[in-house]
């Protein structure tokens, strides 16, 4: 496998992502051998227009666990601070002569494909402004499944929180109509639901979903239940606790036994701490499998 | 000599000291060789909460002499920057899956430990807040005096400055009553004497100290003498200078051939710059031996 | 070749900058090999007083590319945060024991100077206040002439823009009149031209110049047309565009046709973007060049 610029969940064909989970699979022996010679003369840069320590963090240490080196800014709007001037195609351009691969945190939707079309080295898009893309989460999110359950076709997914605004969810959403016999269940106050641009993309490709108003009600059905934000101010007034979009340890006791429960992170409390020693409790795991899915981009973009 | 968590300078048995002060020394070929295989696959994370630029500067540079890797942050407030609400807790479950260790310097006291009874990875304290506990300091201080006297035991320390807020020489304190038959002089105003409970504690073990008020009493009679900053609005109106908490070109003529002069840094004006000469003033080699001292702490958690 | 502090352009003598543009000549199969043995126990440290993620990039690149290890900050200020006291020198005296050289951007005049006279480890200058030096810039212009036209006495080169204000400009100058034969055309706005003192230097140098006022008449003339910002605040009022101080499309027509344009980068809009990708516009491999002659200093200074 061998990809060049990653700007969209999008661009990822079933067939690849087949192959890009199968080579994080084996990104776990890299790790444990500390590296290998093909990374140890590539450099990383860390371009990022706004903080994201989460990402940065998961992206470098993709990097040096794959034996490669890492250069990196928080801050790269100072990258013209003398004039307040230069373009992000000139920086770009010059950013490329230092470095073999590009993870830009941009500020603006469509930053990435502004800067892969610039770029002489492969641009990786960790986010692009509020909106935009971030397809290594989606794709992290997916291999999580993938993972654990060992499968993806068939797989039955409750997707819960703030849908309207959810970056993640969309492109997950996207991304799993690519599998066969997937049965998705968006659960979300009806002003916070899923956009009809995705519903009609999943309707078109035969992919059965539902819309839901109360978590409890599909527990007992899915595989996976995908927990997401929502911020307290866009949260419906409630007549009682507990919230119908929350998971507690109530909850849990309706879940299959070999359910997943995952989060993009940061988590508000939409997950009870309660839960987190259950083992179907796999958010922290999922960003253990972020590096992996971040090695196995990197590897490819650079071999 | 394995440890885990390090988070106070309290945890240090006596044994315990006097291996990783052996190990420290050991160091020194570490870095000749530029590192060893064992570490070339770790990954230590520096968690910053607040700069420190010196600290993390001293434990960046111990983990990459022992052939490690680095990941850095002094915004670590950014990693909930999304909804300002991650706990301290998540954020080092996620960040131990991107690293084998971590640094973390925390702004409110205790944080390290609670850090430690997260962490899936040893955490090491780098100081968490004011009045907090910062023991690699401490660690390192002492460190100094046994490698440039070849004893701790039976060793005579002046203390001086403000000793009332000074977290590293409560400590510092603390850990030498571990030794035989040492001897110390705290040297401040009476409003900034070392508070009752390290002196209560000392008494206890019987370890013997006094508290003074001109430093130019003691010089004569020490192996060392250590330093620290009295904040400007805290000095006691003075009739005249020279300050009896300060030491200049004179005081070091009353002071024995072999003394040290230490000092955690930075410096205001308490020690004259034209001493920075004298084979005595240590204080430079004291941030060398930190490097040291912190790859020993490093190794001892990661093997 | 054995460099110590790199501080001024002014102290490269001509054998000496010879054997530097060889030996980042040389480079590029370091770079290939992924660096070498002799740097993979050296750590670099950035101390950067003032964010230049454009410098700071290069010279970390450029250690990494060598094979070597990097620590680094952008708020080299907070080094003395506790007492916002700490002197330069004391600063500095406690980082050179955490790394083997210390690349320094500090915010006043002679900062750089003050730095090496303090130093235990090799310094080098990164840029030390507004209208100080920036030593690395100029000899990484003077490297593109060598690299790309292959020979540097005989040259023709045209500066153009705010020639008074322009550190890189005033630098290059100096160092072109070390070499034979050259010629130097300043094309600048009577008010911004190159100041007397650089002129005087030449003339006592017997090196051949002139003050010219209009880009388009010097362009048939030239080998190198070296383009930097005016600033909008100082650009003359104009009757009417083009500007006589910009390159486009239409002036690039009558440049030689192996000619080279170069600039320091980042640019406004004095070179129309158009231009990019004509062969003669050199000034993004000139950041590459930049990586190489700062290998090539990193490893004079480090050997």
């Amino acid at each position: 496998m061998k990809l060049h610029h990653i700007i969209e969940s999008q661009q990822f064909t079933l067939p690849t992502l087949i192959e890009l989970f199968q080579r994080a699979d084996q990104m776990e022996q890299v790790v444990a051998r500390g590296g290998t010679l093909d990374y140890q003369k590539k450099i990383m840069a860390s371009l990022f227009y706004q903080p994201s320590t989460r990402t940065r963090f998961s992206f470098e240490s993709a990097m040096l666990r794959l034996g490669g080196k890492v250069i990196s800014t928080e801050r790269a709007h100072e990258f013209s601070s003398v004039m307040m001037g230069e373009t992000l195609e000139d920086t770009i351009r010059v950013v490329g002569n230092y470095c073999d691969v590009i993870v830009l945190r941009h500020d603006t939707v469509g930053g990435a494909q502004r800067a892969a079309v610039a770029s002489a080295v492969p641009v990786i898009n960790a986010g692009d402004g509020k909106g935009g893309e971030h397809p290594t989460q989606a794709l992290l999110d997916l291999y999580t499944i993938y993972k654990e359950l060992g499968v993806i076709d068939g797989v039955k997914v409750a997707m819960v929180g703030n849908l309207l605004d959810g970056r993640t969810v969309r492109s997950l959403a996207y991304l799993l109509g690519k599998f066969e016999r997937v049965k998705i269940y968006f659960v979300a106050p009806p002003a916070l639901q899923m956009k009809q641009d995705i519903l009609d993309h999943l309707a078109s490709g035969n992919v059965w979903y539902s819309l839901e108003s109360d978590l409890s009600k599909v527990l007992a059905e899915v595989d996976v239940v995908y927990m997401t934000r929502i911020e307290p101010e866009k949260m419906p007034a409630q007549e009682k606790l507990p919230s119908p979009y929350y998971l507690d340890e109530a909850g849990i006791q309706r879940l299959r036994s070999n359910a997943l429960i995952l989060h993009p992170l940061p988590r508000l409390n939409e997950i009870a701490v309660g839960i987190d020693s259950d083992p179907r409790a796999a958010y922290f795991r999922q960003t253990k499998n972020g590096v992996l899915i971040r090695m196995a981009l990197l590897a490819s973009v650079l071999d």
